[in-house]
């Protein structure tokens, strides 16, 4: 029975604050390379994971709340990825197989068969897109503005957090939709990445933005109809006070506030009733109804180039705990991926 | 040409914090009762005038935060009434009608007749209703839990400032539709209204509630599936920490944060996310397509006595400012009216 080393990427302890390299540890352990007789489970090879922001919420002692389990210290953490299908217990998959879905942090993974998200049938497109555009980050993109943001063409549609896995999509699905589109981001790389190669019509650095209200004020003179909420905090609070009649604002994360023990008081919340706002936390796992149909919808866009996704793809599983932890300070440009192995 | 002596509540000058009664003065004015050759415009004799929360809003030198534009100093306040029609330039209304709608706080007023909502056809119930429960606030509390709420059978909701014009008929609302509710006030006598007249659950007077968390939780251990929002500030956010996943916010009103200058920061917005919370402003206008349904469904009601309502009733124009003020106290108990003229 082949044994191999199985490299993981272990929770220390629960974290506060902002995570750090040293929550995590990485270990070995040794995995037999067969399932256990009768079992019904998947065993995997991990090509890619998913770093992604909601992460952070998982390290905190908290009961469930994205209808994911907190992480246990001592044990990998988990997360999205892409894999190969080693041996099967489900008539579903079969060796050989790629998948995505929710795997572990470490080489190979043994997963119950209903974790795995979706077969992997397109493989003209980069593997690594179905940890982003063509995964978690790009349904919930794609379900978060079209379904709860309802756009219309003409509309003005703020993102923050716009270079971002899901945010440099919905810049690009508002085009597409015909709106006016300004992203924010944190550095001066990531706004000439939105305007240059992301198509959004204005972007910022909200970091050398003293006054955000202002700035809003400068970009939307007339206001605001969408705001795909990423951060959360004090560009929530400017975004309120510049919100149309009728806006709404699907609520993806609010990624400055995962690290802060006391999180920021938003003030400007009468404007909800002021201008009769729509404003609405979600969560991918309500929609992958739909993923068939934003597959269709998507991937003739990637194929004639009218949709782009830019990537930063550590290469090499040791890269995983500085590579998640970079996202926390916006260290990464585009999706941040880690490469585990090619294939 | 008969002239007749009119009096007015006058706002004296935008007000800044809690409303006082010296921020409004009793002028007389005289009034002759004939139309204006070729007018348009309705006469109307107002028998009651509607006190209620969002007026506040209007004392501030805002542009039109609500769809209705700020008071104006030196010029008399506007709300919602019932009026009899003294004369018509528009063929909708004539002499006799009753009418409720838009008006000014004085004894007789001259309005655009499209500031007249609807006739009034159902006279067996007590005029003042048009005020409150057949009036705007009505539309209000049944727009808000049956549209935006959607409520189901056996859902857990929450009502706060639950003994006011909109929350006591939220409460009766979800008891007809087969939930659980329990509402908070500001007294005693309030809960006990709640409780003994209104056929709420339960209720609870939050000032005698130091950890409103540990409250909610008490009062409802399995979560809040809808909280019909009318305070907004620290009752929202430990609302927001009691919520179910997929629970409802229907927004009507920050009464709590209306008469502060710097409103409280809500700090829990993170669990919009976590719960996938829809949480919507809204705003009566948007639903006026709905009084007919409305009346339809709530007449019967009435009529049966399966739903009450609770009126605190100030007899007397000169009592204006002080029945308005009231309301930022709590000091009314039910919807706060004034009785400027029986017919």
């Amino acid at each position: 029975m082949a044994q191999v080393r199985n490299k993981q990427v272990i929770l220390r302890d629960y974290v506060s604050g902002f995570p750090k390299e040293t929550d995590m540890s990485i270990v070995e352990s040794t995995l037999s390379l067969k399932l256990p007789e009768g079992s019904n489970e998947v065993l995997l090879k991990n090509l890619y994971l998913s770093c992604d922001p909601y992460m952070r919420m998982l390290m905190t002692n908290v009961e469930s709340l994205l209808g994911l389990p907190s992480y246990v210290p001592g044990s990998p953490l988990t997360g999205f990825g892409v894999a190969r299908v080693l041996e099967s217990g489900h008539t579903d998959y079969k060796k050989g197989d790629l998948i995505w879905g929710l795997t572990k942090w470490e080489e190979y993974s043994l997963v119950p068969s209903t974790q795995i998200l979706s077969k992997i049938e397109h493989t003209d497109v980069p593997l690594s897109y179905y940890t982003g555009i063509l995964g978690m980050p790009g349904l919930t993109a794609y379900a978060g503005f079209f379904e709860l943001g309802s756009p219309k063409k003409g509309e003005n549609v703020f993102v923050s957090a716009a270079s971002g896995a899901v945010g440099q999509l919905v810049g690009q699905f508002a085009k597409l939709t015909g709106c006016y589109v300004v992203g924010s981001a944190g550095s001066k790389e990531k706004v000439d990445l939105l305007k240059n190669k992301l198509g959004f019509d204005e972007a910022f650095n909200y970091k050398e933005e003293p006054d955000l209200d202002a700035t809003l004020k400068r970009y939307f003179p007339e206001g605001i109809d969408i705001y795909f909420e990423n951060v959360g905090g004090k560009t929530l609070d400017a975004v309120l006070l510049n919100m149309r009649v009728h806006g709404r604002i699907p609520v993806c994360g609010m990624v400055s506030q995962y690290n802060l023990t006391q999180p920021e008081g938003v003030t400007n919340l009468t404007n909800l009733i002021y201008k009769r706002i729509r404003m609405q936390g979600f969560n991918v796992f309500d929609f992958f109804h739909l993923y068939p149909k934003f597959l269709e919808f998507l991937l003739p866009h990637i194929r004639e180039g009218k949709v782009v996704y830019v990537e930063d793809i550590a290469d090499g599983f040791e890269k995983g705990p500085a590579a998640l932890v970079g996202l926390y300070s916006g260290r990464n440009v585009g999706k941040q991926v880690l490469l585990v192995a090619r294939e």
